[in-house]
């Protein structure tokens, strides 16, 4: 059993652990998106034109809808979405403070690659949560298309100048890196988070094996993400 | 007749006068909205704790619903909004040039005083358009409740120290200011949007005693803003 404090810790028992596993993803998506927003905001100033900063922008005003979906949905279990997040804002503000884009191209790559393996690893979770948190997740999850337009500014930038290739490859290594070291940190923290994952006494999860393919597609992904960015991982 | 030229001149005569009119309000509007957004995602990395932030990015991605929303309209028409924005660059970022919050509630005042005048002017010039565009300036342009939170957060700060309600008044007058020197600027270059309100030979408008009665209601609007926030104008 899981003895940290929950928000809101209406049950005891295996509910209980589970519940608050769940309001712990819903806690760390809410704090992504508010992050995420702030972070694409910030690289909509750094676009090299109107069109440009309109994605980003478009982007960043998507992260506050889906931050709306989840206060929403939180607020229906009396939970208080500034409560759930609170767990979070140390290992996201690391990661942002460790990953500062210093121009538009690593702005882009970070929201590409950094976002896409905290989305597979969010989806991941989410396979051990209620139906409707899952769908919700999913729903929020979507890439909404954006992902083609980062896809073709990044390859379009390689052409021009191959240079910047080998650059931006470091930078999203750097990214995974920061990405794992931080996630490393909330699974110590979390004991309710992690046991969704691993399961508890009285619900089975994951074994260390399927512990380890987990991880094995999340880096599959990765490899796959950088591929497609025209970088090498 | 206006002789300008407008981003898809389909008809001439009176209507394509008025059309032009009318797509000038929307790239107002649009541009309007994008630079809001970029102003108040910068603003809620000032704000003082988390929740006033949520505020913040709510309302910032509000206006990327509402930049969506006139984007799609004026593709319905066939215009590009990036050519309907493209006027109406330098006005609005004069205005945001010379009128940088130095902090919270600099920014707060900001989007309430000086949002406030440009949605009253634009509802006076959505009198004089169709009435499908009407309704989305009017949708638009509503509230959504954001102006109490703002209201709330002013007038305790000038609780907790009556100093900050002198800086703030001479801030909100220097935003009226610019905000009417800025819109004295738009409305020499843009024929089109003017004679929306002043009429042309075709169509008549507003008399000289009546833009005059306009501008009493602007000011009067204004002086109600700036008391409902506890500041003298």
């Amino acid at each position: 059993m899981d003895e940290q404090t929950t928000p809101e810790p209406a049950v005891t028992g295996p509910d209980a652990a589970y519940r608050e596993g769940a309001l712990d993803l819903l806690g760390l998506l809410a704090y992504g998106a508010l992050t995420a927003f702030d972070r694409l905001a910030e690289d909509a100033r750094m676009a090299p034109g109107l069109a440009d900063k309109v994605q980003l922008a478009t982007m960043a005003g998507r992260q506050v809808d889906h931050f709306g979906r989840i206060r929403d949905r939180l607020a229906e279990s009396g939970v208080d979405v500034m409560a759930a997040m609170q767990p979070f804002h140390e290992p996201f503000n690391g990661y942002h403070e460790h990953t500062r884009p210093k121009d538009w191209l690593e702005g882009l790559v970070k929201a590409y690659v950094g976002d896409g393996i905290a989305v597979d690893f969010y989806r991941e979770v989410a396979a051990f949560v209620d139906a409707d948190t899952r769908a919700l997740v999913h729903e929020v999850l979507a890439d909404g298309g954006h992902g083609d337009f980062v896809v073709g500014r990044v390859r379009g930038a390689i052409e021009d100048d191959p240079k910047v290739g080998g650059r931006l490859a470091l930078w999203g290594r750097r990214l995974v890196g920061e990405a794992l070291s931080q996630a490393q940190r909330v699974a110590a923290d979390r004991d309710a988070l992690t046991s969704l994952l691993t399961g508890t006494v009285d619900r089975p999860g994951l074994d260390l094996a399927a512990v380890s393919r987990m991880f094995s597609r999340l880096i599959e992904n990765h490899t796959r993400r950088m591929a497609t960015l025209g970088l090498q991982s």
